[in-house]
């Protein structure tokens, strides 16, 4: 059994984001990230910043943790980083949940293939947006949705792209019209990470929620999509752990 | 060609609800209810208040007025009322929209099935607790999931419950228990149909959410389900066509 690098594990509460929003989930977040996203928020999992909290656990101490935390009260467990796409052996993890009953879902920007993805439930592919200051290996991405897609996984595969400023919405535009065949999502980024009053914040990321969708019903390219929130920011602010 | 009683046509905005929340799509709202929910927040497509606005359009005018007002800017429209399943030979509208490369989602309580529920690519069925003072006729809506059932339809199918307070979430079990093989979603009602102030009704709203949630996340009966806001009041408070 391999170990792997746990930073959080929590739950039961909702998926805040993408193809299942609104699902009843645990989350197990991972540490390690080959991107470094200017905006991104959970730095602490590739930083430094949390290094000592992270636990070295193999798969069924992962499930033994969520059990206790979630005892009969979840069918599903969303893993999360960072990039859990680094680990390689993750399919260890993948194959107890399911046979325990989980439904999995699992984010990655994209720049890894594992061939554990195909047996990923909900599978969200976050290619980063020019905001972020990253560049996305195109080649890596195209070979990772062909693969998803012959294998028969895209009905269990969307895209998702975060976006902060108008230039990032034509990347959007970009990856959509690259991938037609993937359910696609746009979602409002969160400029604010040390705000603390959650009122505030609220009011904030549903004016930006709401500049979004106004761009997105002014572009052609943008029909067949779906603009969201996320969910946790509005109910939790930036806290962590919820 | 028959005629349709239709109240609003508006958008492109998204879907604020239910199976595809955050799709970019179009609305046609219809008139006429067989409920009088105590808590309908679209009273005046049933109780008269609105019906020197009812226009009889056929599909081809519907059509006409989708395009005029949405352009090229959609390939989505959301069928919504009072219950338009009371319409009869809503497959004329259903049949030419999807002739024009649109998706259909529509939302019904449940009490009247029509054949045409079979082409809608997102068919919410909506069954109401007893906050809204209806009670559902069980015969009817088994054979409606009976119906969809056998024809293939569940993936296109989900139930939505609306609640406002704890006797409608043991409502919510039920119906999900009654019904395992379809997509469950929870949704947060909506107590303040009056309020103007859109900022104090985002912070109810959010608050009424993060009570929903809670319930939810405390009971084993409502695993495999999704609990969502109503993402249209956050965003636009109680204003019509939007
Ligand atoms: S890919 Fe995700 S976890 Fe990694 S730096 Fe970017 S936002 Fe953060
Ligand atoms: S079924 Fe829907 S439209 Fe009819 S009264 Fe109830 S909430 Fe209003």
């Amino acid at each position: 059994m391999h170990k792997f690098p746990v930073l959080e594990i929590f739950g039961p509460t909702i998926q805040g984001e993408g193809m299942v929003v609104g699902r009843k989930t645990m989350f197990v977040r991972t540490a390690g990230c080959d991107y470094s996203c200017a905006w991104c928020d959970s730095a602490f999992t590739w930083d430094g910043s949390a290094k000592d909290d992270i636990r070295k656990m193999t798969a069924e101490a992962i499930y033994t943790s969520l059990h206790e935390k979630g005892g009969d009260y979840f069918d599903h467990v969303t893993i999360s980083g960072g990039n859990p796409a680094l680990l390689k052996h993750l399919h260890e993890l993948v194959d107890l949940l399911q046979e325990k009953g989980c439904e999995i879902a699992l984010e990655t920007q994209g720049s890894v293939w594992q061939d554990w993805f195909n047996a990923i439930d909900d599978l969200t592919i976050s290619p980063k947006p020019p905001s972020s200051r990253m560049s996305t290996n195109w080649d890596k991405l195209d070979d990772i949705v062909n693969r998803l897609e012959h294998a028969g996984r895209s009905s269990h595969t969307s895209l998702k792209v975060v976006v902060f400023n108008e230039e990032d919405i034509d990347f959007a535009k970009m990856v959509h019209k690259r991938y037609p065949q993937l359910a696609f999502f746009l979602q409002v980024g969160n400029e604010d990470l040390q705000e603390t009053n959650d009122q505030q914040l609220a009011m904030k990321l549903l004016q930006q929620y709401e500049w979004l969708i106004d761009q997105v019903m002014q572009s052609s390219e943008l029909n067949h999509v779906r603009v969201l929130p996320q969910v946790h920011a509005l109910l939790w602010g930036n806290k962590r752990g919820v």
